[in-house]
């Protein structure tokens, strides 16, 4: 049988799985990353694992086609230079050359949410589509483009940026230094950035009794539940994330005409009215035709998306 | 030797070409496109044209390889439909069945806008890059992307409407019925339109210097010269300009990573100072790793480009 080893390293947790071509996956493992500013850690710990995972019972006698990782951050997949990864305080990271040392095969590279998009056409919500949007809204808002059933990568492997575009010129201060960028304004950590503010400066009362009067503990769903009750900040702050939400689906639709448009992450499946909202608005907002003919559909494949997707995405570097 | 004919139909004029596979045109002719709301009159004219071309010295013993029509408005390449053509006014013309009735061949057809792109790709501005975005700012602002050397076409062929994504919610109105466009604050009908009611009204003193005491005269190039000598209404309406057209190409470089961005179309041509703002703002505006790749340049085709583009493009559809 051939394998493959899909890993996903994440700032806190990387996740190692043995997939199949097909999408089957044989086995999963989890650990801490642990790895922040210095690379060598992950890359340690990830080597040991994939190589005590391949020798257990079943896959023994596989044979390993490739061994793929997707990571946070800017990177171009080709070279396998990581040039920063904000998640993980990385700065011009040779990553696939450090991982090829100690596993000595060919390592392949992806940004994490272009393997999430292309796992979730390969596998998931975007199956049997020629062109599909991936929207991804968690800590951050990332996303990934299928076209003709291709990936877009982009020249150097850093294209499907889509929280990154300008929402508001001059707006809220985004974790990545500009301003106004959508995830800005959707993003669960900026969001919550924001809330906690206006929290400690005494606004927001409704916002502290949902989260239990626990500052730490105010996420993206209690804001929203807060809104729910009529808190004004709490109101104020989802608004905005669901009016730039829907206006960053509908340009994407307009701009790019998928079949689908698959939406994860954190926020939209601890906040599912977000699904409904962005369901009814693109139809109306994104140009006729491509509004029209778009399905807005949640993703499927959940925290195995990006393991399963680089894995899958091996084929289009060979 | 194998030719092609490409032709362009605008909304008030329709240019036809003989061109060879290379990109070297054989020949040209420029006719009044005079079918507004009714596609009847330019089918049997550019057909008759074109006819009338393949019998010329020089072409007569050539095989025509394919006839190919750029057209503007929503429309899918694959079926030859017309959803809406606003220019035109036309409204579900089933386009390139009636071309055939008309020529006795298959005719192909593409949006205007996706094949000016695809002519600055293959045989302009975009040549020898892999990953390109153009932006044609003229009336309206449309685009196309080219990805990994294909065509971005999108589902159902409506992919590229970058002029039609939201800039501002609840914005200015625009002339394809949403509100907030790019294209409604860019765009050069739109902006004339704007200020052509502020004259009216008694405002931009200076714009109508600029347009010799006509309003009809007023135009992009009058708006930014009153702009220039400090008239208050041309400066914001210049200034919105400015801000969404670097917006825009900042945003389609972030999300798109193209190693050229070609800039081109009638407003762009004639306010060169545009094209300058753009090129020193998207490096800064951009994520860092594709504002520094990108390479901002003008279109080299001008008017030959949708004709050029649409010829190109037949070996897409067969």
């Amino acid at each position: 049988m051939a394998i493959r080893v899909g890993i996903d390293i994440g700032a806190t947790k990387t996740k190692i799985i043995l997939i199949t071509g097909k999408g089957e996956i044989l086995a999963r493992r989890k650990i801490v990353t642990d790895s922040l500013g210095d690379p060598n850690p992950i890359v340690e710990r990830s080597s040991a694992e994939v190589a005590d995972m391949l020798k257990t019972e079943g896959v023994k006698n596989s044979k390993v086609e490739a061994i793929a990782v997707g990571i946070a951050g800017f990177s171009n997949p080709r070279t396998g230079m990581i040039d920063l990864s904000p998640n993980l305080k990385w700065h011009k990271v040779p990553f696939t050359s450090m991982m090829k040392k100690k596993l000595g095969r060919e390592i392949f590279m992806a940004n994490d949410v272009n393997a999430a998009a292309w796992g979730e056409f390969t596998y998931g919500a975007g199956q049997g589509t020629t062109d599909m949007v991936a929207v991804f809204v968690g800590s951050g808002i990332g996303g990934g483009i299928v076209s003709g059933k291709k990936l877009v990568e982009g020249a150097t492997g850093t294209a499907g940026e889509v929280g990154h575009m300008t929402y508001r010129e001059n707006g809220i201060k985004c974790p990545c230094g500009q301003r106004g960028c959508f995830e800005a304004y959707g993003g669960g950590v900026p969001m919550e950035i924001r809330t906690r503010k206006a929290v400690k400066s005494g606004k927001g009362r409704l916002i502290l009794e949902m989260a239990k009067g626990d500052v730490d503990k105010i996420n993206t769903r209690t804001i929203r539940l807060a809104a729910e009750k009529g808190d004004k900040t709490a109101g104020m702050i989802w608004k905005q994330a669901q009016e730039s939400l829907v206006t960053l689906c509908s340009n994407l639709t307009s701009l790019l005409n998928p079949d689908r448009l698959v939406l994860g992450g954190g926020v939209l499946e601890g906040n599912p009215g977000l699904l409904k909202i962005i369901k009814d608005e693109v139809p109306k907002r994104a140009v006729t035709l491509s509004g029209r003919h778009v399905k807005v559909v949640p993703s499927q494949l959940g925290d195995d998306a990006v393991a399963m997707g680089a894995a899958a995405l091996v084929d289009l570097y060979r």
